[in-house]
């Protein structure tokens, strides 16, 4: 049993947006990734069975998918797409996500 | 790729805490509980391979381990578990934490 906190990576940086790996297990990997307003996480895909959530945990942009479509996210928000499905964010103001795959590949 | 979120099940009751799957798969399966300040989701544990986390989303409270065991949650800590190994939570305000299990046993 251990604890990890959001509130020790509320970090942003100008240049690109801030990763923070908070836990890794054969069962999944959990990582906050913080977007200034603007920043984008590109879309992208990965050749492996499972699924991925992306939550929103502060602020408000867009959830990104294939072909140029796109979903409002709000804070609250969690997407849940296939590991090997196009996904990705796009932040309308300064926005904070917690990742969460299963199983890492 | 599909959009679940916090926001649809922001409900308490007086009686005992809520409970809301928001996603089920083979890969993990997330739940959200709502508790109201005082209510308690016992400690337990299941004899089955996987970990767990339990995300505090709002309102704050204590993690609860083996042998009357505790520790602080407040909003933004994530709890890591085995779902083998003894957890629960105590609210000691209105209190929503999401639950991801993996894999779903």
């Amino acid at each position: 049993m251990k604890k990890v906190s959001l509130n020790e990576s509320n970090q942003y940086d100008d240049k690109s947006f801030k990763r923070f790996l908070l836990h890794d297990s054969p069962y999944f990997r959990v990582l906050n990734f913080n977007l200034k307003a603007g920043q984008v996480f590109p879309v992208h895909s990965h050749p492996a069975e499972g699924q991925l959530t992306i939550q929103v945990v502060a602020g408000s942009g867009e959830f990104l998918g294939a072909d140029a479509t796109s979903m409002p996210a709000e804070s609250g928000d969690i997407l849940v797409s296939e590991i090997s499905e196009p996904h990705g964010v796009k932040a309308t103001t300064d926005m904070r996500i917690l990742v969460t795959i299963a199983p890492p590949f």
